[in-house]
């Protein structure tokens, strides 16, 4: 397995920033970002002297950089990961972007020491991703830092860049280039849909879940992050939250912010949640049940009927679906109907049990949890077994490993994370795993 | 980037037409299909001496192919690509798949001179992609024609040639081939579920969604053009519009087409829309409202609900979700529930208002359309913002520059195009860009 | 093309049994399973020394396989191919492994005859697959076995495997290696899900449809058998029908089985249908109606309204969507809406037609089906054409073909399959092709 240079095994947020804007104070929108603090600040920020700032900015962009980074890149709680200009067709944009580099690392030591690596988008085959890296190579040898402590986070957004991550692991460890020093791959999909050629009626992008998978899998296979692109409907959030749920199916867990807003979004979506909560399905579609109490869900929609008939019978309807079931029956059938997403709390309990279970001796225990569901006014008791095994456990070290490393990397986002889930779940949530 | 050879940037329509059949005249098909025009000629025709043509027939299907193009050649409006038999695992297909190659370039001159390249099924891995390469560059040597001067279209029906695709980069370019000659990439998924030996309960085709992708990515790493297989529903049109609906998404712009009605169907397809329309989405599915006036669109079925209450506020059922709403929030409603599919007149517009703007020294400009939706008989406003920047432009020329190339390309339909979508249009869609 | 050196060209089901448990006679599971005969016995037997093992149990797993298989080994209706450990980080593992794997070898001469191959879990790129491939050709001539003799099927259970498959036709055939032992190309989806850091709300597994694809493709490209990876949920059938039937349209027609119940499902689940049948599609869904006698089908449920008016005109309401239609319309939407789905005497039937065709010498020939539809109370007749070329043809033969080599592999199964289709049909059956 190769050896990654990079410090974080888990990014949520890469949050971009124009490094100069037509306004007064050219800098503005990065001196505020450099501000950010706790929920709003990103694991990762990226002033963005690319397609976020005009062409006839750019230059100005650098001299930004250089001037926010001097002052607030010493307290930014994330890591600082400046995105330069590139194209896989274009020498002289790759040049530019290279004098950039070279800018910001000769300009002054506190600069510098303060960039963990840089953002390269527009990359091609993976010849292309190598004249990146000896760039940067050199401008680590010019400045004297260490071969490879400075990072790359390629963009990818063209079908070229797509299929070279399915080489990376041909090339990196070759003494002829230094791609150890990847880090992120970041999926870029307004331009990738352009060099698709891809169109939808509306204008909307399209899923590209293929492409997701692919540079999910490569980051699996080269130890690197993945994160997916940005989410233009900045007013959207419940499809931000469904697109990140959905990317989290694949193994991307990091996402594109483009306002702190969508940050704070984007930092709590892979953390375990506060409270467990019972989804019901009906109809095809899934349903999130009310917590009224303390283990207790409610559904107060149209869609459940259920009425005791006398005799230990039932009439249950969900949606379309009715019948006449006895209380067992019952019991069953909203076992199969409802799934349970368990809270912070469940995950510490569930790994502390098996934990012990597991130095007792035992491969697998069974993990029972009661709650009352409340379903057209009626409260039935619904009991859960889990079988827990190594591999259960080891599927829950995602979200907690995740969690710990927030917390130990992030002191400033620590307030809130306790606010959110208590101090003792914090505290037990740091030992286990 | 390498540079291909060949004219198109763009395919539409891969039509195919057996080269001999049962008839007093085998030629009959090939005949009447090289005198197709205007919308029902393709932008690539195939005289299709493998799988549309018997065994026994294909020598013959030589002969018509010569003969055909000798009459209709000169004046078809689309490209002309035989298909020649071939297959991965049979070199006795192979060899006869060159001679008729052979025989096809020898006959004369106004033949070969008609033939812009050759489609090659049943490839395999990327050393049998270089067997057929090799033979038509022998045939061009032998025939002194220019070295890559003839265009090779493999398709894609096996999975060793779907992996092969993801290849093509490290080949195309190298001195030992002329794979530069690469044109389109077609996928077959007839023959592709039979290699794959994939079942369905009624014998419907899968979706092959990730071959299609991968086909696509392809064309997009290595400058060539995706075209899907075919749609044997013949009489299905709304299935065969969804399925190049879904293709667009994918970026594959061009499909198979059976009959010159489906060539029609799939030449008109990938063009912006005449006009522009309004869908609404209601319990998760999308409908299109009726346009019933310049600016005017109306929902006429029941699954709408809107009542004026009084005091301002509104009571709107959307399906299964009702909700009441002040005008502030119906407003915001039924722009979140909607969207518009712009028509071309829309896309020449806003791209000249955008044009204009960045000569200006503007990077991003808010568009504005209002439209007045009918709702269960209410009349309500809805005003749309969005903000185009460079990356919106750009995505809006897929669309633009399909149709500037077609209409370039096909002088036959112009009058057609001219018909659709208005002179005045069509002058500016060719001005823009 | 590759040729292996296995004997089987479909696998239904891969079974695994924990090598040693905690009980008296740790034996327990293995013992049971190598007695199971018929539908209850696998194409494929595993005795899995690996995660369904306890790590200190493992040794003693090995002496079980060893004592198991000399007693059940020369009866076993399916192949034996034992799990060994492995893991493409740990060395100490891959050790323990190789010398397992060099222990079940030099036991007995009965044994290791018995064994068809070894699975090797945890693979990483292709190197790695190499140093497992080198691990059995040393087993093989230690033992004096025929090189290749012992076949090898990884599980792909990390990003890095999955890559690495899509690289397999480069590497076998090298003089270097053996890999044309490889036989399986087995999903993980728990460990994979754990490698690629993928999350879910509920803890359920990711669907992993790209990963599917890209082992069925390998499989395909190769010429090996592409198995799908267990599926937890024991009780649920028909979830576990409805994976095999997404699996299939992949082209993956193996399944791990956890029990006998589910190795019953899954030997079944690719053969062709007992009884045909209609679905009727409604609001999207598909809905598998009634066969209430010989070419009767009938819908019981509420969604479907069919009235006579009268004039020869009915009014057809299906889910949501009613119409009046005259009789030749009514007849056209029924066709639309409805698929069959074909038995094995259908299949036996279409093929010796359309062979007693070809050898006339037509190359596509229309079959006609008909059957009584009962809607709502109404009976109507549904006549279908569909066209049967050589690639109609060719696509019944996946089924019929893996019929075949069942019929003829396990003659254990002989009895239950004659029971299921009847003598007659299953004679007919192993005829054609």
């Amino acid at each position: 397995m190769v050896q990654r240079n990079t410090s974080r095994e888990y990014v949520r947020t890469f949050f971009t920033s124009p490094t100069a804007v037509e306004e007064d104070d050219t800098a503005k929108m990065l001196r505020k970002a450099g501000e950010l603090r706790g929920m709003q600040a990103p694991d990762v920020w990226v002033p963005d002297n690319e397609d976020a700032t005009a062409p006839s900015m750019r230059d100005e962009g650098i001299e930004n950089i250089i001037d926010v980074i001097s002052e607030h890149g010493q307290d930014f709680p994330g890591e600082i990961h400046p995105r330069m200009v590139w194209h896989r067709d274009d020498p002289e944009t790759r040049r530019q972007g290279f004098e950039h580099m070279m800018q910001l690392a000769g300009s002054d030591e506190d600069v510098i020491e303060h960039i963990d690596g840089f953002v390269i988008p527009e990359v091609g085959s993976l010849d292309d991703w190598k004249k990146a890296d000896e760039f940067i190579t050199m401008v680590e040898a010019e400045h004297g830092l260490e071969e490879g402590s400075l990072s790359m986070s390629p963009i990818v957004e063209s079908g070229e860049a797509e299929i070279a991550m399915s080489r990376l692991n041909d090339e990196i460890g070759k003494h002829s280039n230094n791609l150890e020093r990847l880090f992120l791959l970041v999926d870029g999909e307004v331009d990738y849909t352009k060099d698709m050629r891809a169109m939808t009626p509306t204008g909307a992008q399209p899923p590209w879940a293929e492409l997701r998978h692919n540079t999910s899998r490569a980051a699996s296979a080269s130890g690197l992050i993945a994160v997916d692109g940005p989410y233009d409907d900045i007013r959207d959030v419940k499809g931000y939250r469904q697109r990140m749920t959905d990317n989290r199916a694949k193994g991307m867990l990091g996402i594109w912010s483009l306002t702190p807003g969508q940050v704070v979004e984007a930092n709590k979506a892979p953390l375990p949640a506060e409270e467990g909560s019972y989804l019901l399905e009906i109809d095809g579609e899934t349903v999130e049940l009310d917590r009224v109490d303390e283990g207790y869900h409610e559904y107060t929609g149209d869609d459940v009927e259920l009425e005791e008939l006398g005799d230990g019978t039932y009439r249950l309807r969900i949606g379309q679906d009715e019948r006449e079931l006895d209380e067992d029956e019952l019991h069953q059938e909203l076992l199969d109907q409802t799934q349970y997403v368990m809270s912070m709390d469940d995950y510490v309990d569930s790994m502390e049990e098996f934990e012990e279970a597991k130095a007792g001796g035992k491969g697998a225990i069974s993990m029972t949890r009661t709650a009352t569901l409340i379903l057209d006014g009626t409260e039935v008791q619904v009991t859960r077994d889990r079988m827990w095994d190594e591999a259960t456990y080891q599927a829950a070290q995602t979200p907690v490993s995740l969690f710990q490393e927030v917390y130990e990397a992030r002191p400033d986002q620590q307030d809130e994370l306790e606010d959110m889930y208590g101090e003792d779940v914090v505290d037990r949530a740091m030992q286990v795993g």
